[in-house]
């Protein structure tokens, strides 16, 4: 434990070039359905990607994730399977030209991928009375998003591209992959190194939608209550400059030192 | 884009010390609840982490989330006031001995924190149908928990701390906070300059849980099913490895330089 009789709010700052490292895996991490190498993922990397997950958040410390790693041709063909008959389905439900936008899409990379990883939540880790999941009850559930996060950042700043394939049916997967009642499949993600990453995200990229104006998204002591202050105003301004930076100049080399107190070293 | 005629797996990584620089970020990363100073945090600070919210992944690139600042006392009163009353039900939920721990322990720091966020999920954002929300409807929810956690990681870059208070009643929330009724109050976020971070989780450190073996969560092709060939041996041998460089040696500066493969520059 750190400690000082005087803190100032720089005491705990890392420094420009690691922050810098953090932000640039943060905007340059996409998700890939392409451009998957079949080149193997060494242990050591793939260690250090699980153990980032692993120290994730948790609420009441209950590490309600398990990490099932996927390697065999059958396992990934009968997921694959279960993706398809979801896309087919999936397709039905959009209209007109979208509908065909939607089939022509790549939405996963399952067999190209050389491991698959589906990371669960364990309802009962920690027994029925949990710190924090007495009012909300999928405060674990988000625990188990909040490890896919790592382990999303760690891969990309490993090489690794991750695509998650959400188009599955849940209890076909839990099938497949022998998941008991109490766990959830929260994530079915797909891993492997890459012959590219896009600048963009795909669907960007492709018109299907545009990155929202975070401006517009930011709102002040109520829901729909824009800026009514000084500081408030002027931190919405900083807003869209810090993303006209990163759309206009793809990722922004040095974005943790672009405000004003970029002192620290 | 990137491209090369013969892509390696060592073209996309990061360097060493950027690695390091996001494994130090989300293994020194705390729930915080005490130790906030009143010290304002600066809009270009505030701008960077918000901003790294918004680049989170979202399904069908649907980017649902907002964010509500709340700086007023007035409304940090209110927010506590629910927290207290979610508490003492929560503490009645517990039985005898832990009853009494969970009433002592430290679970917020709504009014020491100089700033609360919360982030919410708007369901309708992209219309009814959302590419890969057809089959898993709280993909949307998932989308602003990564959010979250990107918020989270910056906020530790920048020496800030944050804490995610879950005690709370959400239909309450939403009235204090005028939240509509699509709308998902997912995360109430303390944030603001600390004293100090602890070195471990406080609820590990308090006996309450302990840290779990990952390697005991590391399975293959099926839930339950642990090392059954070199490889996976192997990779489990790995993580124990790994995950004691952490918990014996703290932080463990150069993680990410640990493998074999430690010759990227």
């Amino acid at each position: 434990m750190e400690s000082s009789t005087h803190p100032k709010s720089t005491d705990h700052r890392f420094n420009d070039a690691e922050r810098n490292a953090l932000y640039q895996t943060i905007f340059s991490r996409r998700d890939v359905r392409g451009q998957f190498l079949s080149e193997p993922i060494p242990e050591d990397v793939l260690s250090r990607i699980l153990m980032a997950a692993h120290y994730a958040p948790s609420v009441g410390f209950m590490q309600p994730w398990s990490f099932v790693i996927v390697r065999a041709e059958d396992t990934k063909r009968k997921v694959h399977k279960l993706f398809e008959k979801a896309h087919s389905e999936a397709a039905g439900m959009f209209d007109g030209e979208s509908r065909e936008t939607y089939r022509n899409l790549k939405l996963e990379g399952i067999l190209e991928s050389p491991i698959n990883i589906c990371i669960t939540c364990d309802r009962d880790r920690a027994g029925p009375v949990v710190i924090g999941r007495t009012h909300i009850k999928s405060m674990d559930v988000y625990s188990s998003v909040c490890a896919v996060q790592n382990l999303w950042l760690a891969a990309r700043a490993e090489g690794l591209g991750l695509g998650w394939v959400s188009i599955l049916d849940q209890k076909c997967l839990k099938q497949v992959l022998e998941i008991p009642k109490r766990v959830i499949p929260v994530a079915y993600l797909c891993l492997g190194y890459v012959s590219h990453f896009f600048d963009k995200p795909e669907l960007q990229s492709a018109g299907w939608r545009p990155r929202l104006p975070l401006a517009d998204l930011v709102n002040f002591e109520k829901f729909d209550k824009g800026a009514n202050d000084p500081f408030a105003t002027s931190l919405l301004q900083r807003v869209r400059e810090d993303q006209n930076k990163i759309e206009d100049r793809g990722l922004c080399e040095n974005f943790a030192a672009a405000g004003k107190d970029a002192s620290s070293g």
